[in-house]
């Protein structure tokens, strides 16, 4: 039979573990809204022992169209902004706590690549988000210029860990 | 630096293209709803060429709660037959198309263990559903005893292209 088509990284497991055991240590639950990464947090944190009853799970929202129509996105804000802006990315971490039973959701719109994006944006540019029921909401930009794919992907979801074991001890 | 973290296998990334390509030259767009595989079947199709037009995205509904609370899925249907059965990936199916701009859905629940579910029902065990606006919705049963989880994911997101291809060919 097959190997695992889907190896995922040593460092990425550990830091899901580490992310769902803050969670319940908190007792708190979680939720993803993906663009860029598309499902990818969600399916890495939902490796970590204790993810059937944290990770309440995730929204994909790969087309602008989706954002609008699934986590409330203003398309007036796409327009203006495109979709990989802190504006949009914090829309998308509201939209899904408010469409979900979770504590804390995490977002994150960039540009996957491999050209930049119709509002000149550079391949690895990214912007995440955090919110909390009842908190502040936090946005995070990061930048990866030069990388291949399957690197943006791994930084990407190491990101979206960092905020939201961020995003979790501060609450 | 990194290798890529999560190399996807060769096979799924044909497939996926197929179905993006059927999808396209059928001028239909796509969502999912996961469960057992947390946002992989969208993260594959991520990558085939046009998806950022084709594929709306998903909902990755990976507790009871969230099911209800996003898909809509009748939390009396669960507490009778638990998350991995017929009807269950095909209200998952039905919500998700309820809830999106897209015109074909793709749901899937199943075992993916270690252990059987609170029902009995096997490590492998795996529904899958298919709806499409204004068409009948598809149920499929798969069974995959005796496989890692690795293995598990693999056939799961490849089960869940068979079923799109067919949904899309169909249409």
């Amino acid at each position: 039979m097959k190997t695992d088509f889907c190896k995922i990284d040593e460092r990425l497991l550990r830091e899901a573990k580490v992310v769902l055991r803050l969670a319940q240590h908190k007792n708190l639950t979680l939720v993803t809204a993906e663009s860029c990464t598309a499902g990818l947090v969600a399916a890495v944190l939902s490796t970590a022992p204790g993810a059937s009853e944290t990770l309440h799970g995730g929204y994909i929202t790969y087309t602008e169209a989706n954002k609008t129509a699934v986590l409330d996105v203003p398309s007036a804000l796409m327009e203006k902004c495109g979709t990989v802006c802190s504006d949009v990315a914090r829309a998308m971490a509201e939209g899904a706590l408010a469409h979900s039973p979770a504590d804390v959701a995490i977002a994150i719109t960039g540009v996957a690549g491999p050209e930049p994006d119709d509002f000149g944006n550079p391949v690895g540019l990214m912007y995440l988000a955090g919110a909390r029921r009842g908190g502040e909401t936090k946005v995070m930009r990061r930048d990866f210029p030069s990388q291949e794919s399957g690197n943006l992907r791994y930084l990407a979801v190491l990101s979206a860990f960092d905020l939201a074991r961020h995003m979790i001890e501060a609450a």
